[in-house]
């Protein structure tokens, strides 16, 4: 069980995005050149970032992406769910239901030992997530990558901002 | 990102396992005819257990498979990674290094600060599975479902049980 590629590359944009001056937006075709990821795929994870208000963008030729709110307004788990949708990781198929051994018309009381243990599992790995916002992701990048790498990277995407 | 039906049905089938007398093996057809589900998909499932080394089978007219340890000492994040192994569910394709901006031969000193959050999250997922053992499934179910249907159940087992 892994996450789609589209979730490394939505964090990462939303990431770079966070680093624009206010009223600059990026291209998905800038995007997709910085990351060296197919554009077509990458579109479509900006549009359920867009549908997920996390982003917002403008057509026309100085259109593109920029962050909708605040770092600090958006968790990791809101970046992940925009792409991977909120589905928990264990679907319960009730197979309980099919012991040949229930009389018919039995009904649970609530849902199944392991699906909730599952499930439990689940909200966990969402709590984590939830844990870490886009600014502490941020925040770490500044302390640990480069200063001249940061503001190489920053005026390369102004460079073919809008 | 959803784990495949064949964990649910590896958590069905140890817990049924678990609740048989020592020295009785199960049939693969009889589990799978008790969760009406695939035999051939039940038993891939069931060789990765096997594999695992939580359950384990004999072969002929008697044979089967039953728990090759206590329920006390199977968690179910034992169950989980038998079937999906232990790839971590985030993937690091290291897409930082396709930043145009960095200079030729740049080393980073750790991993990167996105892959970092996706895994530790991955790893409170894995903690809670950890932190639940098969024994512990079993108590519930006896407290939860009707003592008729278990008795019924077991009988209905062992009387496929070589």
């Amino acid at each position: 069980m892994q996450l789609k590629s589209q979730v490394e590359w939505a964090l990462h944009c939303c990431t770079v995005l966070g680093g624009l001056p206010a009223g600059r937006y990026i291209p998905a075709k800038a995007l997709a050149e910085f990351h060296n990821v197919p554009k077509e795929y990458l579109s479509k994870a900006l549009q359920s970032l867009s549908q997920a208000g996390i982003v917002e963008s403008i057509l026309g030729k100085a259109g593109g992406y920029r962050l909708a709110r605040p770092m600090a307004a958006i968790t990791i788990l809101d970046i992940v769910e925009a792409v991977e949708g909120r589905r928990s990781t264990f679907a319960c198929s009730e197979i309980r239901a099919n012991n040949p051994c229930r009389p018919t018309g039995h009904r649970d009381t609530g849902p199944c030992a392991i699906a909730r243990v599952m499930w439990n599992a689940d909200e966990a790995w969402r709590q984590s997530l939830a844990g870490v916002r886009l600014s502490d992701i941020a925040e770490t990048l500044s302390a640990e990558v480069p200063g001249e790498i940061l503001a190489r990277s920053t005026q390369w995407l102004l460079d073919r901002a809008g």
